[in-house]
Parts: C-alpha cells; structure tokens; sequence
C-alpha cells in the first residue's frame, strides 16, 4: 500500500530544528514536492486553528489541518471539532497563582489552552498534577504547556483525518520530533523522524533521518517519493 | 539616512506572484538575511492577528506585525488596537443577504472582518457602499472585501510602528502590489513594488522591481542591502 497522506509535526520537525521556530526551507520545498506528486500533507500542531491553517494555506500543505493538539481540524475552510469544552477559570486562575502565564494564542482557542511555565520545575509539575486531577490531558511540548480536554491528542485528530480522507493506517506516514508527537506517530501504519528527535521517538519510529528538523523532514519526504518508504 | 523597518504587505508581494497565496522561498530567503543585517521586517497584511503573527515568527519577520489591515499591531506578545468596535451584526446580516460569505479567519479576528464577495458584481459593488454609507472603510483586496473601522488602514498600523520603534519615515521603506497597499507605500518614506504590481501601485513606487512577487521582494531587498535604496 503506498502512502497517501504525510501528517506533519511542526515545531521541531518542519523547522530548522529542535527548539527552533524558523521554518525550513527545505521541509517547504519537500511538502510542495509531495503535494505535487499526489500526496497530501497535513499540518498537526499544539498551535491555534488560525496559526496552522494560515501556515498551511502559505506552506501549500492542502490536507485538512490538526490544530490544537488534535482537538480541532480544520478542512475546506470549515471546522471540526474533536473536544468539548476548554480548561475552566478556576483551573486558569490557580495556574497565574502558580506563575504560569498565558500563551497570546490562547483568546484565538477553542479548547486547547497553552501556558509559558513558571521557572520553578516544582510549580511546573504541580500546575501540570492539577490539570490532571481535573481530568485534563496536560503535557510540556517543550515550548508551552498544553491543557486540554480528555479527546484531544494529535492521535484522535489524526484518526478523524483518515475517516474524513477515507484512508487507512497503512495509507498514511506521521512524522514527529517530540514526546507529544508519540500518540500520533503509533496511530498512522508508518512512523518516521528528524536526527534530533526526542529518544523516546526515536525508539518508535520506523524510519530516523539521519538529518536533524526539517533537513530530516526532506530526507523522508524523498523516500516517500522514491517509494522507499514504506 | 539608511532603512532601518521594511514593512511588506503578504499576499501577492512576499508570495509567488499576484493572486498565489504559496510563501516565495526567495522572499523568506530575503526577509531573514534582512534581519541578520540588523533591518527589521514587519509584515502588513489584512489576516487576522494569528493568521499574520504566527506566519512572521515562522518566516522570522521580528518586526511588529500589523494585522486586519492596520487596526491591530502585534509585538512582543502584546496586542495594540488602532480600531475601535466592529462591523455591527445588522450590516452583516445584510452583506449576507446580498450573497457575501463571512471569511473563516472572522471569528478571530478583532475589528476588519473579511467577505468572499458574491458573484454578481452589482451586489458586491452595493455591499461596498452599504459599509461606507455606515461610516465604515470597505475595499475589495482582490482577495477579500474587507470592512473596518474608519480608524484602520494600513498607513495607520504603519504610523503607530514607526512611533513605537521611534523611526522616521525616511528610515522606513514599504512593499506592496495592490491598491489597499497604496496609503502604506504613501506613508513611509520610500516605497517599492514587485513587477506585478497593480498599475496605480506601480504609478507611485519609488522603485518597481524586474521580477514579480516574492522575487520582486527579494530583488527590493537585495538593493537595500546594497545601500543603493535609498
């Protein structure tokens, strides 16, 4: 079975490398490659809706989009929801106590909220314990804290992609950097990663570039294109 | 005196061409090497805040972003209203009558919402003034009509950024291709545009690029980087 959709990582994976914001040139030029010879690219992101689909449309990545850690997708210019709600006041308030700070994205957000960390790893650990407790997924991407409800997941939004596509897992290949991105790469039937991707991804994944972040993403990419992959 | 902000509209000028909404990679090349010589880039776009921040962090434009066609700036993590209010649900609900559909990026977006226009030219014209007789600027892109407070304008978001990076126009040289762009090439001290510019834009340009779109931009660039703009 070839491979039909490439569901995408950002930050991390089609940048210039871990820790880095800056999209890579090359991972912009490989997504334009794949789109063009027939498989779709799904941006899936802890971003907002607007942020990755507004990225997506200026990528050219034309598959529906994963924003908001999987609990929105957004397709065609409508949205699908994946969660309900969105972390309560009461649970916002005690984390500012704590010394998180609210991501700007966040009034842009439907259900996923992301917070700046309070420089104290105990803070830190005890804001993501409450979250929990509340029955919140919680989880440190490495460049926020992510709160959201217990739907969400990059892998809940990427299997609504493949119903809504009409794809199999066999049909799709995830490719990820980070710990948040391990749900998403042992839900799609293939899994690949950049050269700097966490341990933890690295042990899971079927295929390692020997490149690091987007460099990497452009090394899949073409084994994708050469049908090497799978 | 020497260009210390290039503020650049996005779509058709750091794009592929006019009417291609897929990023030129020149131009990314270009906004980044501008960067690295100590010029800021600001991107002057009629996107939502999310839409036209999240894509300068992205590309690595560290200027101020100027969002909704002037009424919002984003700098820093902070947000600054130029506009005041929004387009009332009344004059919607007859833009919706007349065959205009609401834009996807609306519900995040603060003052300037955007319209797909209908088809007959006659009810797009008659939407335009319906805005305009209601004290609001309305203006088709070539993308989108886009309606705003009387407040807004991107010569406005321009002017605040100047005050807030204490610049002078004649530090300020701006990029634009479409006739919304016209008051922001107006309000810097010099202006340029790509090849494909709209007639009107290129009538008042200080410099027209040999290249179109992001080519164009990339051109542009090279030649402040060279000290020959001004």
């Amino acid at each position: 079975m070839a491979i039909r959709l490439v569901a995408t990582d950002i930050d991390g994976t089609i940048t210039l490398h871990r820790g880095n914001l800056l999209l890579s040139q090359e991972a912009i030029e490989a997504i334009r490659k794949l789109e063009e010879n027939g498989i779709t690219v799904s941006l899936v992101s802890g971003n907002s809706v607007p942020v990755t689909a507004g990225l997506a449309r200026y990528i050219g990545a034309r598959g529906p989009s994963i924003a908001e850690n999987g609990c929105v997708i957004f397709y065609k210019g409508e949205r699908y929801h994946i969660c309900r709600g969105r972390p309560g006041q009461d649970l916002i308030d005690e984390l500012l106590r704590l010394g998180f700070r609210e991501s700007w994205q966040n009034i842009y957000r439907h259900h996923d909220l992301a917070f700046y960390p309070p420089a104290s790893r105990e803070a830190r650990e005890r804001g993501i314990l409450l979250a929990r407790e509340k029955g919140y997924k919680a989880f440190d991407s490495g460049y926020a804290i992510h709160i959201l409800p217990s739907q969400g997941g990059k892998d809940q939004g990427l299997r609504k992609v493949m119903e809504m596509l009409g794809l199999e897992p066999g049909e799709v290949l995830a490719v990820g950097d980070g710990g948040n991105d391990l749900p998403l790469l042992e839900e799609a039937g293939y899994s690949a990663c950049p050269a700097d991707a966490d341990e933890a991804v690295k042990r899971v994944a079927n295929y390692i570039a020997s490149k690091p972040g987007g460099s990497g993403f452009a090394e899949i990419a073409e084994l994708v294109l050469a049908g090497r992959i799978p």
